[in-house]
């Protein structure tokens, strides 16, 4: 076992039982201790985070063979890009410098103050600059229910769906940091049984359940990345709301698919999650029938177990409702698939794009991934 | 008339009678004197080039109030952000350097030597660092061919095509200079009559004439860009070549739009042309029936008139082939009309965003803008 995912070593900071930061996660995310400073990179142990900009400079990365000041840009962008033994070598000695009988931070008072920061006190910032974002459509269930709705049963899944991880090009600039606002948009839809189009307040909004890994390493325009190299040139992991408005979509969506009804908000958790710390999680993915094509079958092929749920709170209503238990483990296709496919043609990513796998939809009705399965198309 | 384009005003270059590049144009363009120099910002008159760097470093374009090394970046975003007043302050200031009877530029054979560059000599380089990349299918022309080769002559045209500028999100980090090479991809096609696909390289490879535009000034997410200020958002323009993979795009492209088809490469000209210097070929654009919605609905309408040419030329052939006769003022949809439509839900466009055309057809097969057209389907 990988010892960074060992789970008898426990840190010198206490982390709860249900925390998602245990000294096994270490995930990756820029913040600002005050809303005025500049931001820097952090991992994140229970409640506190880590200034990785300062454990840097103090000199205690100096093993990993890092670029100058790689955690004091504005995105994480500089260390995404490092080679992957690199920043693997990174994450061990994150590792190292939080475990309970390591000293050297622990007693360090002067340096903890400096470097560890309650969670609760600092401002979560946009951690990655995007250059590109993909939007797959790589849940079997959903494509099926969404399918069914607008086609029939008979015809739900199109003919190229079992074939290749149907994908599209998303908007990047309009990604925010989850939290933020989204204004209601307004736009064209067309009302029952007639020809022309209104404008106005869209009255279908929806959340779509779905996660997004980052590229780290780049590949080169024209040479494709091999399925089984994927994991490579994986960052991480984040959780991704892509909202959608139902009704703009409905009209403007054909032949090209969707446009106005996605591009004015898209959101992403603050935390990046790596492939690394994921690693214990992994598990099987479901059977592939037919055989895709050879460049699309994996040696190894696998995913991870990662229960999922969403939530809905009204500003007055401080319960919230659970309204779906979904799992990442459900997608048909898997995020190495969806990168070899990406890329086959010879697109080239680069280090912080974004490829997000679509609604998550689970089996049955409690794990639909979206309002538009949830209530059936509003019946 | 704005005195930038006034026709009698000549430059102290010559500049032949045939060139693209009259003092009436300025584009602009990124350049390295030689491959191995970093790249810096320029504009073109006849056969040379003007280093910009060099001109603001010898203080001549002090009265636009510009950012120290504006020009001096590896791409022109820090120039195309800057507010619309104070970029064509820039063009008038250049104007009036290269004016034949302006003798600050011309009589000092040392800057002058500095600064202007034979064109034959320098290597012209990516211009802009785009964030996204947006195509429209706002020909009427090419919507209705392609619509009746698919779906036939009475259904050419989708429901919602003649209500709003239909447009997809496309791959930004796989956009090239024209004139770099582009590797054929391979990828998943259908044969004819049957079931299961097949992966080789694309033998239906295609160009699509298209032209675009960058965007300068920003909008901010949530607000919108009205139809009659949408000028004041465009930078300015360049040719667009969206390559596209015909028999990979016909499998995969339902229901979420082309993919893998277009996303290998997309090439652009080098050299950005302004609205300022479009003004004297603006011309009206085509009547809209029905009409648009009020948010796409244009006090003062209109269009450039710029012929537009596709030539083939093989390795071994030295004359080439002209295949198509085509104008940028056949789009139904206007630049404005597309920025409204791009924006009405909220979405942000940041300065160096690239919005295209789609490809641009004519009314008779001479004026086609892809091969798809020209051929009919290879009929």
């Amino acid at each position: 076992m990988d010892p960074t995912v060992d789970p008898s070593v426990k840190s010198f900071i206490a982390v709860t039982a249900d925390s998602h930061f245990p000294l096994q996660n270490l995930p990756y995310g820029m913040f600002s201790p005050t809303p005025h400073d500049e931001p820097r990179a952090a991992t994140r142990i229970g409640d506190f985070v880590l200034d990785l900009a300062v454990i840097q400079n103090a000199g205690l990365l100096d093993a990993a063979g890092l670029p100058e000041g790689v955690f004091s840009h504005y995105v994480l962008n500089p260390f995404m890009e490092l080679p992957t033994a690199q920043r693997r070598a990174v994450r061990v000695l994150l590792h190292g410098l939080l475990r309970a009988d390591e000293p050297t931070l622990r007693d360090n008072e002067v340096l903890r103050g400096r470097a560890l920061l309650p969670a609760d006190s600092v401002t979560m910032q946009f951690p990655v600059g995007i250059g590109d974002y993909t939007d797959f459509y790589a849940s079997r269930e959903h494509a099926t229910n969404v399918g069914t709705m607008f086609r029939g049963k008979d015809n739900a899944l199109m003919p190229n769906w079992l074939h290749l991880p149907v994908g599209y090009h998303g908007r990047a600039s309009s990604i925010i940091l989850s939290g933020q606002d989204v204004v209601r948009p307004s736009g064209q839809t067309i009302p029952p049984d007639q020809e022309t189009p209104v404008f106005g307040p869209c009255r279908l909004m929806d959340f779509e359940l779905e996660m997004g890994f980052f590229i780290g390493t780049r590949n080169r325009q024209g040479e494709p990345v091999l399925v089984d190299n994927a994991d490579e040139n994986i960052f991480g992991l984040v959780l991704v709301n892509d909202w959608s408005a139902r009704d703009i979509q409905k009209w403007e969506y054909q032949p090209l698919g969707p446009f106005t009804a996605k591009n004015f908000a898209t959101s992403i958790s603050p935390w990046i999650v790596t492939l690394e710390a994921l690693a214990p999680f992994r598990c099987p993915s479901p059977a592939q029938e037919p055989a895709p094509l050879p460049y699309l079958q994996e040696n190894n092929r696998g995913t991870f177990d990662i229960n999922l749920e969403v939530h809905i709170q009204a500003e007055d209503d401080s319960e919230g409702l659970r309204v779906t238990e979904s799992n990442f483990k459900y997608l048909y296709w898997t995020m190495a698939q969806q990168l070899a496919h990406h890329t086959v043609t010879g697109c080239n990513l680069n280090a912080g794009d974004l490829l997000a796998s679509g609604t998550i939809s689970g089996p049955d009705k409690n794990s639909y991934g979206s309002m538009l399965e949830i209530s059936w198309r509003g019946t």
